[in-house]
């Protein structure tokens, strides 16, 4: 609409003065203000480029052309809610559809991944008659109250009293820094036998699980990728307690790990979630998401004789935008780009690995990659400060990433997925430059006096 | 994007198929197909004009021009989250608040009217460190589990056992059918007194209340309008427990009441609730909702330590959209045309009133209206089957109008803010006529032999 109505200092202060305050803004200390973008490039209002490695929300690139047009020709023609019949919910629930297990066949859409979470507690309650729930570790699955009850990366903030007695927390699947690790024969099986353990005790004490949901792979908690076969042993051990598994593909959905559509799929194909759940990359910014699950599931909630209406979800214009987004997806192969991309990128990080100790793992899927910094790689102490400096100086270079997960110290690339190799090139080279300072040396030094003390370096 | 793209029988296959049967349809038995819509006109397949009573969410007219551009324009420049500074954000903030008591100063953008209400709810739990919620009869607040959990209208389809126990129900303020009615001296003190018996009660049991939540004008729950003083009185009750008053503008904010931007401005200059919440008309269409709350309450928010981070809520489309709609409101002045085509209509609906027994009441303000219809004025007994057969004689005449309430038996207009005294004239000749229809008369004689003996009628 405007460029620039107001000068970034006057931003500034009217953010202050009329946003509420817990909601925070990126590089706090020096803010940026992005008048515009395109593919995955953001521009400040000085006309600044800045390689967007964060964005994953602009899935097939900000402002694609196609999106564009197709939100604002359907925008001028019809915007209304679902109550009334319309086309394009039903194409887009079919074009949706295609790309899921036959087993997952009804779509409800709503606005946003909590909306869509929030659906999928109630699905799965109904269905079950149950009410526990279990939950990941440093998992963020939303911001309503029912879903900041199933959040610990949100609710370990919160007094033990706060905290709701029908939630279970999981162990973390994660091999590099949690309970079993990649040197454990079996961890899919150690981990999935936690689950199984929850559910005895939650048994015991009366409760009666009516889910377990997990991203497929953890974004928040640090980019954690599950050993394969974690959740077919887990839905084994849920469905015998008569719940069901929730996928949240809110994060890593719509072929953002190369390999495959769904982040769920890298398990196998004898693995197929009870509900779905989709959401940010799902309209390249505009506010819809969506909920699917099984024909069983749809006809429980029905029975409950219990209307759902959702006043914008499905209507014609986020369809549009959602049906758009998907032709992109297959016409510039951006699914097949994220493999490629993604492995070229991890490629180059594992170099970086070899020669930077700092670096304690690379793991990532597609263009869904972490890089976890450590102090020291024997006790994996996490490198905090280092991974915001990272961040810092790599915006000073007009690069934009972020770091996540409990300790956030795991550089978090999640970009648009037409992110080219030359991008790839272009971040890890800069990484290389900062992580080769002296700055960064020292502190590893001083954190790996052990390990150096063998090498004869120190 | 497609005019159609499929057959109506197919595209009702197709929804039957895909979509989940708990989202109803309008007019199930022969539901409309629309594929577009112009102001206050819908058009289905075949061209057929419906005049629409219904959409408040189209409040400045289906597919307005100016709207859609500025939609349309700033998704080609740019869609972000608000971690980025962004002017489009501010400018909607400060423009927003400007409608607002001054009290009511920080903005928290969301999505739907549902995140809207759970936030406020998260907001009000957290200012005042209390649980329970106070909530009307009857009243709808959104689809999310802690919203299911304070709308009557929803959880009375629930057990006992699966209600909870921290919400309290207080009487519908409702002058005509409720506990209180138009014959009692001071109905805004009795309803008022029996919330202030709803904190004692609570208080003997340990409860401590963190808000009192109503529409400023209940809608699903029949159209009501409370009495004047009674938000004023349930404040003061609700304040000196420790709690907030929170206000749900979402179906009818934004001038829909004519001589008010905000309905609870119709109480009177000496009402201020702790947080407004809105939605629906606030992007026309467009999933957008806001939160607006006081200082205190928001800096209470941000002390938890926890940030709130909605991906959506006020990117730079949907704020670019927000001040596209209250732009047209001021330029067409429809806020002023709300208060001029609504007073037409209720006097119009007035002089139907004298003419059918039928119906029982008319109330409304600006341009959301209700008619209350019954099949014995003493009685009040809900004409349930009569409102049914109405607006499917309407549609049959190309108007849509609904019917909801407890017994649903209460016509409601809340169409777009460009209706006209002409379409007004339409809707009221047309319901004339079909009132005036032998079936009506007869099943109103069957129930009002008392009233009408005396008569010399019958």
């Amino acid at each position: 609409m405007f460029a620039e109505r107001f000068e970034k200092k006057e931003t500034i202060d009217l953010r202050k003065r009329y946003i509420g305050p817990s909601c925070k803004i990126f590089f706090s200390h020096d803010p940026i203000k992005i008048v515009r973008a395109k593919g995955q490039y953001m521009y400040d209002e000085k006309g600044q480029r800045y390689l967007d490695c964060i964005n994953n929300v602009a899935h097939v690139g900000h402002c694609h052309p196609d999106v564009v047009k197709a939100g604002a020709q359907q925008m001028e023609l019809l915007n209304t809610n679902s109550r009334f019949l319309h086309d394009n919910l039903v194409l887009y629930a079919q074009r949706l559809q295609a790309t899921l297990p036959d087993k997952l066949g009804v779509c409800y859409f709503v606005n946003s991944g909590s909306e869509a979470n929030d659906l999928a507690l109630r699905l799965a309650r109904q269905y079950t008659g149950h009410t526990d729930i279990i939950t990941l570790e440093n998992a963020y699955h939303g911001h309503v109250s029912s879903l900041i009850d199933i959040s610990p990366y949100k609710f370990h903030q919160l007094s033990d009293a706060e905290q709701n007695q029908f939630v279970h927390v999981a162990s973390s699947p994660d091999v590099y820094r949690g309970k079993y690790r990649a040197d454990h024969p079996d961890p899919a099986t150690a981990y999935a036998d936690e689950v199984k353990d929850i559910i005895s005790k939650a048994h015991k004490k009366g409760g009666k699980i009516a889910a377990f949901i997990a991203e497929s792979l953890q974004s928040c908690g640090g980019q954690v990728i599950p050993p394969v076969g974690y959740f077919q042993q887990v839905a084994q051990h849920v469905r015998k307690a008569g719940g069901i598994f929730i996928a949240d593909e809110v994060q890593v959905g719509f072929g953002r790990v190369g390999s495959h559509f769904w982040a769920f799929q890298l398990q196998g194909e004898d693995f197929v979630p009870d509900i779905v759940t989709m959401g940010k990359p799902i309209g390249n910014g505009h506010p819809m998401s969506c909920v699917v699950t099984t024909k069983e599931v749809a006809e429980a909630f029905m029975t409950s004789g219990m209307e759902y209406f959702n006043t914008f979800g499905g209507n014609p214009v986020s369809c549009a935008i959602g049906l758009a987004v998907l032709d992109v997806i297959e016409k510039e192969d951006l699914q097949g780009n994220a493999l490629r991309v993604g492995q070229y990128l991890t490629s180059l990080l594992e170099k970086q690995k070899e020669k930077h100790l700092l670096i304690g793992d690379i793991r990532g899927r597609g263009l869904f990659v972490g890089v976890e910094l450590v102090r020291d790689r024997l006790k994996i102490t996490p490198a905090t400060a280092e991974a915001q400096e990272v961040i810092y100086r790599l915006k000073e270079q007009h690069i934009l990433l972020s770091a996540d997960g409990p300790h956030r110290n795991v550089l978090k690339f999640k970009p648009p997925m037409c992110f080219t190799t030359e991008d790839a090139e272009l971040v890890v080279e800069k990484i290389d430059v900062i992580l080769t300072d002296g700055k960064y040396l020292l502190s590893f030094i001083k954190g790996n006096k052990d390990l150096l003390s063998g090498s004869g370096l120190v």
